[in-house]
């Protein structure tokens, strides 16, 4: 991010506009984001697929499946997150108690736009409150409307788009551009895992192993589904960028 | 907007007061929100009609509905927002919740113009008290006083103006100096929505799809109206600025 | 204003005093209120006269009368403002409740005097405490003892002064001095008017329309009544500061 | 002030010694005292008379009486003050409550100097904690103990030191000189008003209407008796500075 | 006090250590002390002495008396103390509450030991938490011990020393020297108030008048007794320090 | 570390993002860590082995059995931890709090993982809110899934990482290398053992006498086991690092 | 200290890491300790001895045994500080508080490592949150596990360490190392008071009276002993520091 003379006099908190209207903790969090892994979401006709490159350590030590990119929020609502860890932790959670707490008020599945305005609300206050910093995280929360899947984006200033297939992380612009040129019209399951993993793979250095990926699959009323690195072995099967990194040492 | 020697000094807090009496703070909000699309309110005879710029992501996977700038606040009564999408959300709520207050203390709609004092009294706090910064955001409020349509305007200073039809975020000068130089006396309802529509595109990079445009309709007691594309596509026709933007490379 | 060297290191908040002695955000403060419009409030016999100029958007657009500066408080007390719009509406409603607490306590109007105080007390608050600024008005706050009416002052500093006739806001000190010098010991309610309506005038750019006055008198143990444009128009009658303004782009 | 090196490193708070142990914004709200009008209180046998010159508006628009520098506290319990108005307004106040807490707890009238001691603990903590500057007021409670008056000093320090006679605000020390070289053994009334008129007088510009003096004077258990311009002009007669000043321009 | 270089980077907070491990703002208060007047107590057979010098306006309209030095704390409790008037006020209403705290609790006199340590953690928390200013007061609290008479210092930074006799205040070390060097093994009240007094004059402008002292004694189980000008002359009968200083302007 | 031009511009609190998106606070607290002796945590069959090097004082005065860098946690649940003493102990409370709370609950252990992530929210806290630091300290935390051991490492940012074996403090990514190398695919108690023995030895000072490591073993459904000097001396038989450091002057 | 280039950028708060991981404040309170007193704490078969030098003022006004540097805590616990005595003393009553708290929940001696724990997160405390500084106090605090002694030290940052053995304060290193040299296997409690004075005297200026030296012994479920003066010179006799230091001019 280049800088511009003058910066520097406005950068040190999000409660101070700049002379041009900007808020640079906002736009500095998103830098943050652009450091993490590529993520991916795609819409099909009943379902909505999420794939997630891991910033694996390098050391074959690590548990993968402890790197959780995408997350289930509760029956028929999910997301796949970039940027920090931590920060990260802490929105999925606020999704799931506002989804049990939507739940146990009206017997139903929390409509997905709506827990994405909450939680774009909570985003918004660490923006405009002193004696914080805003979240550094981007995330794609999915769910159904009468079976329809769609997809809300949230970023750290607290702004939400909807989408119907986007991509969060690294290079998210190019992949972007990716799953616009290769979408189509309509997709069934299978067109929409390989167009999300091979943008994901667009975005990340490779070859990468099956177990570089978090994929996950929601569809409407039930569980989100991760998928374990076989099942991902075998729909990427035949994917040019799945293989062995070279070895580096090691080191995060 | 351009720096006066000084000025910094004076320039961080919405708290401090420059030698001249400005608050930089105040008038950065300002900036921000003229980086933001043009939007547009006109009365007419018996309503009102809300007509906003989207700033659509390029990405042809956006759902451009999901991009709001025209809100419903009760029954007769509604806006349409100016400046950063996170910052609208939080007014909007508020004034929906005092809307509620309202009809359930006194089992009427709120007046319009009183709604727009709460909200005004609200903006002036978060320019008075440190630790925050003002709302980058302006908003055209509208609703009926014994069936006569009318507008208050707020900005993130607090201040509140009424108005016949007037425009906020990008242009605002410009598009105001049209409307009025336009404005007849008396608008029936389709004269109002072809002076909004085209007031909004003086505003606004063009041709755009009819998608990039929030349109919607008020009228006394009733709940605020939002055109569907289509909809749009019928009012605007022949209008020269409908059309297909040209391609750029996708990003915000 | 002028600054001196020096100047800028105690000039950050309300809570520094200056080497000798002075608080530079209370002056600041004041300067804000220089830049709205001219207010006056002229005593006469059995009544008070309440003038101001509204610093009018240019846009013919705007409805006038949603721009107050002069507000009912209660039967038998009412004011003028001038500065900050947003920060008027504050203090206004400060008074309203107080005025209405008294009611309530002791089943009369407050004094004026007395309101004047919890105002001033109010308004000091915004001086001593940190992490707010003062607030950016200047309000005359009329009333009667024993049906005589009175004036009282107050600026940013929280400090009041009894008047017969002042003036607030733009060339305050011009406009005081004219009142000084025209009026005379007794007036009637008609020579109240003119003088008010002439001195206003001086204090601002002229012709300018009859809307661009916010008009009202007040009368003992009755509400403030405001005056319609008409109403202006026919006291105004044959001033030449009543006309057409020239038309200039739009803008504020 | 002349300043010394360095004291600008040391004289943005009252929470800060510089090396030499000084609190300067305490030293700069007795400045800003410096900046008021000149007050004097003279205990004489049997009672306690207060004088002090307003700094009355030029305009005769001004209502004088309005400008309190002398306040009733209770019944035998009486202060001039000088300083900032608004921040004089609080500390009487809050002498009144104190007042009014000890009569209703003991049924009798707070001693002096047991008000005072209150007074300048609230003074003190003004001086200790950070977020607020002191009170830029010095005022002389006068009271009676078994019907002998008597004098405490209050400075924005929280200091107290009892007086015979003394003098506050512009040119205090000369004016203290004045008294001391003035005053005898014993005084009647009329020899302490005449005392208390000259001193002031000597701190004053000059020559002055009666009006812009606010006399009072204090018995032993009973309320504080203002002198109204006519019984201050009655008084007054044959001293020098006693007439109308050359007119100036409007102004504060 | 002289200043280090780097030193200035250390001394704006008592929550700051400087790389020595030294708190500016500590010493700073110290230095606030020697700026005031000395004072002295001294311990005898069955009592104790206490001598200040008052810093007394030169004017005679003062009432010496006021200016309280030694006070009164409880029945065989008394203190005496230099630096800030209105800290010291502080200070003793503190010790006067905690004793009787400690009365009420156990119905016998608080131990002049324990009363001084929570004296100490009082004055150690305006040295550790931010946003205040350590207390510029030093205090020879004075007690009895089964009618042994004793002495506990009190300094800005909470510490507490016993002594036999010492000295607070201007000119501390060479008037506790002085102490140090005259005192014998055992002293009855004639010996201790003219070895007190003495001492006191070796740290003050002199020749001063008996008023300039604030004289008090304190025997086990009874009160504090001060003594009058009078008293003072006769014990000072001889003392060449006594005398009429001579007259300079008035001033603080 | 080495810095980078500006980066001292946005060093200083955890609330600041620098314009790349790092938070500098949090990397600083990672070199505190560095800092510390290596700790090394390797699961096997049916259990894990925690080893951790004491940054011994040189005395051999001091209990080096006082010196914990394992902790037992709750039945099933232990941890090794890295950094400074002082805050690891909170963070090991807050453990054992969080553990005993799930137990009294639900009855059962709580499982490791969750564990983490509570803690880990702690920990991300620190990172947002200002008025703090970030704790210094990365800790492996072990339990059992099943009989299965896990680890989940932490850090100050509060991200989670699951390990099969891991290395915390000094030297680390060397340690860590060491293990994946050394790592065979089953591992019994005694390869673990001598794994993570050679593995700390990799990334200390040699040679040392066994009091310088903290060893346990933890095993599903009991208490972490400590061994005493003597088990480790037996374990490290023949292993060339434990020995008889040269003798240094005394110091930490 | 030796200040490093840049080590001003990040030593003003406690709440900040260097680059390197440090906390320059933590640092700088370790500093004030070493300009306090020696003190030392030796442990033998049966008890504890505790010997700390009083940094006595020099004059012989003081009551010597006012200024503790060994405290007692509990029957079986006690300690010996070096550092601020205002700080010291608020550790010491919290260990007191602490102990009998555990003594009313258990009926038993608060354990001394788990008393020293609940100190080191106090101290821990004032090392990450904002607005205050570390305690300036080393603490060496002494107990009995099933009646062998052990001891505890603490410092600023809250660390814990046990020892046989140790020193703070002036010179620790120096006399910590002569601890180490002379202790043998076993003491019994002449060895153990000849060992600790002779250390103490090793890092303080002498020859020192009897009386500058604060001496106590604990033993199990007893109160701490603490020695008279003439105690101690029974023990010291023959050593050759104890004796008549040079006189110096008073002062602290």
């Amino acid at each position: 991010m280049e800088m511009q003379p003058g910066q520097m006099a406005y950068d040190r908190a999000s409660t101070v506009f700049s002379p041009d209207g900007r808020l640079f903790q906002v736009e500095y969090a998103l830098q943050a984001i652009q450091m993490g892994g590529t993520a991916v979401a795609v819409t099909y006709d009943t379902g909505i697929v999420f794939v997630a490159y891991r910033n694996l350590p390098v050391s074959s030590l690590a548990e993968a499946s402890s790197i959780e990119k995408s997350f289930a929020i509760d029956s028929g609502l999910g997301c796949v997150t970039a940027g920090l860890i931590a920060d990260s932790r802490v929105l999925v959670e606020f999704l799931r108690v506002e989804a049990q707490r939507h739940r146990i008020a009206y017997s139903e599945s929390a409509p997905f736009a709506m827990l994405g305005h909450s939680l774009g609300t909570l985003l918004q206050q660490f923006t405009q409150f002193g004696g914080t910093r805003p979240f550094a995280v981007s995330l794609l929360l999915g769910g159904f409307t009468n079976g329809r899947p769609g997809l809300v984006e949230l970023d750290p200033s607290g702004a939400t788009i909807g989408w119907r297939a986007y991509a969060i992380g690294r290079n998210r612009r190019a992949v972007a551009d990716y799953l616009e040129e290769k979408i189509g019209e309509h997709r069934d399951e299978a067109a929409a895992f390989e167009l999300a993993l091979q943008a994901v793979a667009e975005g990340s250095p490779s070859p990468f192993p099956p177990e570089a990926l978090d994929v996950a699959s929601l569809a409407p009323a039930s569980e989100r589904r991760r998928l374990t690195p076989a099942d991902i072995a075998k729909r990427a099967q035949g994917m040019p960028f799945i293989g062995t990194p070279e070895r580096k040492t090691s080191g995060r």
